[in-house]
């Protein structure tokens, strides 16, 4: 019988976790079972969830406790689609006290419904031609109220400084001053002009925003006018929006998930929703080419195991869709550049947006700093060695800090 | 200059809560103030973030502190949709540090492109011609794995108890054995039959589920089958979704908005959106003509604060568009009905599962009980005393309790 199974800590110093766990498996399918008819039974049997493995552990506090409970969900009982699974295997019992959804493993039948990111990892880097090193990223800044030539002015300075992605702010809606297509055409055109200079590759995320009828037509008029990527807020839509935009075969560009409103939903221990599920393993199935969330680094944090569990869950083989790219975001200096190799390998984006508007010599030197950080770092050459013959990241080590 | 208001609670101990309220107003809005030139001032200030009050208060540990933050944001900075209003107001921010989104106040301007439920209170009254009692809901249960028949068998049983509307339960996903057309079918038709025998209106609230992009066409051809009502699990999807399907004009019944996954965001009270907000206001703008949320009587429960501060989002006369049913769900039985009464007034209704096909005399007995409940209670009649002369009622309060 094919079966995903959700695992969750509960928080309870007094209760019988068997018996919670036996009231979730059935509950949350088949409704009731021990006042059942024998024969009503075997026909019931195969949309019966069945309670996989229990752990109690000691809590922090004196006298508290909580257990890891997983619950195995017959794939019979739900469609193929996050809404459902999601309903299913925290719906209802969400509400039901100190709940929090940690890990799903989910079926390959289940799974089958799902292709994944169109792009990947591998995907990304062809289309970039970049193979060797991490990618490296800025995000447009202070962009509200700005023109047309005034974003066009700060996509300029950005992909001077040798970026590889640059994206829309995701608080950039559709607006009279900068509608899409408009902005699309002009930094693709932008980025075309610059790499007749560089030779150099550029994908710029355009933020796809509006009513959510109207998202599919609104990325193929970008992706008309030019776009190569595509930046969406997805957890304001719902997982199944990006699914469906991510297979569908006219949508031709990777899609970058920001994690906005995230941190509603993962950062209590108690409630909620694990960050590796929320922004890793869903993020990725729904089809996240790449995946913004919050770095352990800067201002807005999350712990570093928190964030190599996504990495896992965006890295991982053991789902059978390309790999998402993980993007690290927010507090990112090129100081912090040989760590975030450490902890992601090369399969990462550097993704900066202060640290690279932010540079004393300007946003161009900004990424030019970043760029000299990524190469020092590739030649396992100390950034602090590297700044004696690059000024750039010279001034970017003085200013934020050099190697952690 | 319009804009819509959010109001946060921010736990910090150390935290400048100006300073602290500042960078929101500015990141969130412009990005930036300080560093721009005068001019440049100018033309930003109608995008400029704003803050409107400060409330530093104590918190209950000793020396812990919290402030209930207000930023106003300028309407002209995001797209009249939920999507772009929740990235805006909590899209960012919600993933750094202590923060809940505890209220909203939406500008005229904003709102004008929610035209809220289409029925709402008075339109579900003048369908089932019931406008003097609160409303009586009951559940399918344990729907997963019956047959048409069967399913059929449990909405009758349902029917003959004397409710004014039956819902699906919320994880019975489109399936081979009752698909949503021929479950629509059989239950109106079923609802029909009953009602030449009793005179009594009947909604059945059909599970709309699947794919985002097929929800329109299988909720047109639900209605096309019969279906004069439909529920959905609006947080699975995302509240636009719900506001597209309610706003269309096609979709020609009342939306039931079931809370599957709220448990995630609102219980929390360092994290999420408050219940209110996410099971008040949003559905109601979003279009719910009915919206479900965990009572503050059963197991899975809310506290009674702020089960009623939902009430009034879905009643208050502030919002100038339909009213909303709030339907307090889980653990009701007939002894609860006085108070849920005087909670929440007429305008509510009386949602129950267990306390109906739990009753010992069977389900339309369950019905029964909850009917003479509210007769009772409309006449003021304590229940006790009706349940002398009513054997369901007298049944339901020896096991359950009597009145509360």
């Amino acid at each position: 019988m094919s079966q995903c199974i959700a695992t969750y800590r509960i928080y309870d110093d007094q209760a019988d976790f068997r018996k919670k766990a036996t009231s979730i498996a059935v509950g949350m399918t088949v409704g009731s079972w021990t006042e059942l008819p024998q024969a009503k039974r075997e026909a019931m049997q195969k949309h019966l969830g069945e309670v996989v493995d229990i752990q109690v552990n000691e809590g922090w506090e004196p006298g508290s406790r909580y257990a890891d409970v997983s619950i195995a969900y017959p794939d019979i009982n739900f469609s193929r689609d996050i809404p459902a699974l999601l309903v299913t295997v925290f719906g209802k019992i969400s509400m039901d006290g100190r709940i929090k959804l940690t890990a799903l493993d989910l079926s390959p039948d289940f799974l089958s419904a799902f292709p994944g990111p169109k792009f990947g990892i591998d995907g990304i880097r062809d289309i970039l031609g970049v193979h060797d090193r991490p990618l490296l990223m800025s995000i447009f800044k202070s962009v509200i109220g700005l023109n047309a030539d005034e974003l066009r002015a700060q996509f300029i300075r950005q992909a001077l400084g040798g970026v590889d992605l640059i994206k829309d702010d995701e608080i950039l809606f559709e607006n009279d001053l900068t509608p899409i297509e408009q902005r699309v055409r002009m930094c693709i055109q932008a980025a075309a002009d610059i790499e007749q200079q560089t030779g150099k590759k550029l994908l710029y995320a355009a933020n796809l925003t509006g009513r959510t009828s109207k998202l599919r037509e609104q990325a193929l008029r970008a992706i008309d006018a030019g776009a190569n990527a595509l930046l969406f807020n997805v957890l304001s839509y719902g997982y199944d929006v990006l699914h469906e935009l991510s297979s569908d075969p006219d949508i031709t560009v990777p899609i970058a998930a920001h994690p906005a409103l995230a941190g509603a939903i993962y950062p209590s221990p108690y409630y909620g929703i694990a960050a590796p599920v929320l922004l890793g393993q869903l993020m990725r199935i729904a089809g996240a080419d790449l995946v913004l969330f919050p770095s352990p680094y800067g201002s807005v944090t999350m712990p570093r195991e928190e964030n190599l569990a996504i990495r896992d869950e965006l890295h991982s083989a053991k789902l059978r869709v390309k790999r998402s790219m993980p993007v690290p975001s927010a507090g990112i200096h090129p100081g912090l550049v040989p760590r975030i190799i450490r902890d992601f390998g090369n399969d990462v984006v550097v993704n900066a947006g202060g640290g690279i508007h932010g540079h004393p010599m300007g946003t161009e030197a900004g990424g030019k700093a970043f760029v000299q950080a990524i190469e020092a770092t590739m030649k396992s050459v100390p950034l602090a060695h590297y700044a004696e013959e690059h000024e750039e990241l010279k001034a970017a080590l003085d200013i934020w800090g050099g190697e952690v």
